[in-house]
């Protein structure tokens, strides 16, 4: 089994590395991070480059795709190159999947078309221009296409995908081995539990201004 | 405010990135990724490469120091060059953080003596002929020095920090803007909570056989 992470400038690292973590423990999987070019790929905050081992063409046919999410997905998801890149790799995937606004780049591509999808909060309504039915869920599946909210929904995701590939004891292995027992010390993490007055201040702002992913 | 993540050969990725991606957005913040030689470090999976941008030498005194765990800690744990350039960082830092099996690096240059501390579950034995004192917490607290249980753990580690660091509002926007509203599918996050079976399975196992973290 084969797994193809796509990096691309600006891409938000947790939304890769997340579900990397966990699927790429997967017994038998081979994870091979893809980008146009070859090498350092700067990510949104520009702090860190994850390296792409290989290009896309090297890259044509993964089991499972997955495409981060950040502010750079509005330009990914407007490449020839990369969106060519999905739809040949989606032609044989097993499971095509996103974190954040990764799912607009799987949108652009003319992958989401009538299929529920979700994306990060911030940008929910970009979904439906793009021929997706936004759903309000953390993990969306929809057949072979998975989408996850934003940024750290990437990890739960995994799980989720874990239990299908490989049964609910390689999830659960999975699951213990990197301690995944999330106790946040605040409960904030949705639109529905944070404070009204930051939710609406991150509502009046361009996307895109401060790393949402 | 400059925050220094420490990358060796075979860390696991997402102790870094997880507590990263949430750190990195406190504003006025500067994060580098350090290591004994820049350029590209190879994860405990072997398939992804993290760039580290500076030399540890060139980074002698950042403001929060945080050390991933991984297969790769036992030989880190063992490099003068690293343990040289923790004390030297300790010496000024206002937090000195792991995740995981970092701590492990931290006890070895002598700076968790008498202190309370975690690491995965799997290495808590493993804290005390270095001189601290293991603690089955989560996130512990002990003055400056925050160490998180195995992986994920570092995400909720970097919640409190925020918190101590810019007060529970800019924590909560944080937590709301990489939408980290946990709802993992399984329970099994912790040796108390898996399927007994499979925490007997791996406590059997030599460690770091299977990126343990």
């Amino acid at each position: 089994m084969r797994i193809a992470v796509l990096l691309y400038d600006r891409f938000t690292t947790l939304d890769a590395v997340g579900p990397y973590e966990l699927l790429g423990r997967t017994p038998g999987a081979e994870t091979v991070f893809v980008a146009e070019r070859a090498g350092p790929v700067r990510n949104d905050q520009g702090s860190l480059a994850l390296v792409a081992d290989r290009t896309l063409d090297e890259v044509p046919d993964p089991d499972i795709v997955l495409v981060p999410g950040g502010p750079g997905s509005d330009a990914a998801g407007r490449d020839p190159a990369v969106l060519d890149w999905l739809r040949t790799a989606d032609a044989t995937s097993t499971w095509t999947t996103s974190v954040c606004t990764g799912s607009l780049v799987l949108a652009g591509a003319g992958l989401l078309t009538g299929r529920r999808a979700t994306t990060h909060w911030l940008a929910m309504d970009e979904l439906t221009p793009l021929g997706a039915v936004p759903t309000r869920e953390r993990v969306v599946f929809d057949g072979k296409y998975v989408t996850a909210a934003g940024v750290s929904a990437g990890i739960d995701m995994a799980l989720h995908l874990l239990g299908r590939i490989g049964g609910d004891d390689l999830a659960r292995t999975v699951q213990l081995l990197t301690e995944y027992d999330p106790h946040p010390p605040y409960d904030a993490g949705s639109p529905d539990k944070a404070p009204p007055e930051i939710v609406a201040h991150w509502r009046a702002q361009p996307r895109n201004t401060a790393g949402q992913g």
